[in-house]
């Protein structure tokens, strides 16, 4: 089955659009018709091949939201004209420890991706969500609240479930005091999902001029990082951060604002280590650092049951498909608020 | 009430043997008689000035295993004759959130160190072990069982519950694959004691010739740290890792050996900063590197119950007094296996 998709012929091109062919709908598959995908920061980094991993062609995209146009025959849980979500996994080994407690993004074979991923039934490349459809084994499918703005729930399918698992595996709860760092895509939903869980929410930004957003979001303290007069007046506050900065940094400062037993959470990879943190706090406080890496499908599920009672999505910007390359540069500008969301629909093939 | 004592008159000095002035035992007090101090590396950190708070004159010890002299009158817990311990705190402002639940290393005013702290009572130094008796607060005494021999015992109290303190609070279980860094008084503590609650313990080591030993001590598995092969051996095998060493060293050998959601706890700080943690195993993984402190004089209860139970204590060589500057001078060159203890009735004042 061909269809249009945008597509990245190799590191130096711009994506344009082209024709891949989906495999053939299995008897556990669902095929969705895309309405909407989020454009995430690994699709930019993928399409670039900076990871040193791409294969071409490369369809980036795995912040999925559209409705279902075919089901396998094994197929239970979804029917045609559903509305669900495909996050950034379509398949996992479904036997390790991981896959059987409902833990796929920790298979130890390795999940796979929704896209520059094998897939398993054609051997070829999984393709992603910068295309009309895609199909995808109906474990790794999720329902999307129809209430909810659809082009909005897109981020939630990778930004939103990479911080939400964190708060939910570590236990955060109503009245604890959360901090975030950065606020991009994935710290503006670690705002609104912390706050929406009950906690007090601190947003630590070196961007004074965010401050009034954060406030909008849900954060009732906003910290400009780099000033060291604010940071000291929110020594041993927080019980719990979640770091969203990806670039290298120093994480001592956040380490401090931390009370006794505290976690900082790791959710982004810095392309050079960050600075090495201080040891001396972590001990006398014990002070944890832990890294995170995205969310189960059952976690995704139930934050998106969690965003549709709490009418919670994403700040978006929607762009039709042929302006992903102008959105690519905004985004190296960090010039979004805060995700950018390609409007299947309005795409010009 | 004059007693003599161990005496460092300043940074340059060698400890000799002189008088301090023991407070008055107070309505809560406990006096003791030391029979046992073990001879911790802070002792030689603090007696040196190492880390810029020592004041003089100074008694370090806080491994103290004694004989009741005598109580004061609201003391209910103990009575003349008992054998008891008393670790690295004396004192601790017994009302915030830590003190509360019987957390005191964690206590917010800081605790009140054995030594070089400051008596509540008196305002002056607090006096260590290295000397021939200790008035304490009964809160902060602990009962020794009695069957176990009782030089051994010393270095449980601040070496033993350590390593004892993140083995509980992080729930390790009989079962648990446990990676113990270092075989030092620390270290070897942590390894009997692991191996004790039923862990599988692997012992890191730079030293070779340290493998029979840690067999002896109850490792099921030695790795040399320097041999690549044996490291790359046992990646994602382990659930839990202490790492006792202090000394600056790179942690991603041993992030790599941790399992998906396992943790590296460090109880030494390091001088310098240990290399940066490379952070792409731990978001991948869910690990966390954390610090813990000393541990609570209620699981240093714990701990030594258990130790009765399981006849365990520190190995350890006894020397007089006399001989302390010539178990610092070894202990700096790792000639110890693995506390030197202090018998203070062999001891020539
Ligand atoms: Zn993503
Ligand atoms: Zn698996
Ligand atoms: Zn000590
Ligand atoms: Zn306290």
């Amino acid at each position: 089955m061909q269809i249009n998709a945008l597509v990245a012929h190799d590191a130096a091109q711009p994506l344009s659009s082209g024709h891949i062919a989906l495999r053939a709908v299995q008897p556990q598959d669902v095929k969705i018709e895309i309405l909407y995908c989020g454009v995430c920061h690994s699709d930019l980094h993928m399409a670039r091949n900076e990871w040193a991993v791409s294969r071409y062609p490369l369809v980036p995209g795995h912040e999925i939201v559209g409705r279902v146009t075919e089901t396998g025959a094994d197929v239970s849980s979804f029917k045609t004209g559903d509305i669900v979500g495909v996050g950034v996994m379509v398949d996992s080994c479904r036997e390790c420890h991981f896959c059987q407690q409902q833990e796929e993004q920790y298979c130890e074979a390795g999940f796979t991706a929704t896209y520059n991923g094998i897939d398993k039934y054609t051997g070829d490349s999984t393709w992603g969500g910068y295309a009309q459809h895609v199909v995808v084994d109906q474990h790794f499918v999720v329902s999307v609240p129809e209430t909810l703005p659809l082009a909005g729930v897109a981020p939630l399918l990778c930004a939103g479930v990479t911080v939400w698992s964190p708060l939910r595996h570590f236990n955060v709860q109503a009245g604890d005091k959360v901090g975030v760092v950065g606020l991009g895509g994935l710290g503006h939903m670690a705002v609104k999902l912390a706050s929406a869980l009950g906690a007090e929410v601190t947003l630590f930004t070196t961007s004074p001029e965010k401050g009034a957003d954060a406030r909008r979001l849900g954060a009732t303290r906003v910290v400009v990082s780099r000033d060291a007069a604010q940071m000291a007046a929110c020594q041993t506050s927080l019980d719990f951060i979640i770091d969203c900065v990806a670039a290298p940094h120093d994480l001592d400062p956040y380490l401090a604002t931390l009370k006794t037993n505290g976690r900082l959470v790791l959710v982004g990879i810095p392309d050079r280590p960050h600075q090495s943190p201080n040891v001396t706090p972590m001990v006398f406080r014990r002070l944890s650092i832990s890294g995170s890496s995205i969310g189960s499908i059952q976690e995704t599920q139930e934050m998106l049951d969690f965003c549709g009672k709490h009418n919670i999505t994403a700040d978006i910007e929607l762009i039709a498909g042929e302006k992903i390359e102008q959105a690519f540069a905004r985004m190296l500008r960090g010039d979004i608020k805060y995700r950018f969301v390609i409007d299947m629909q309005a795409t010009r093939w």
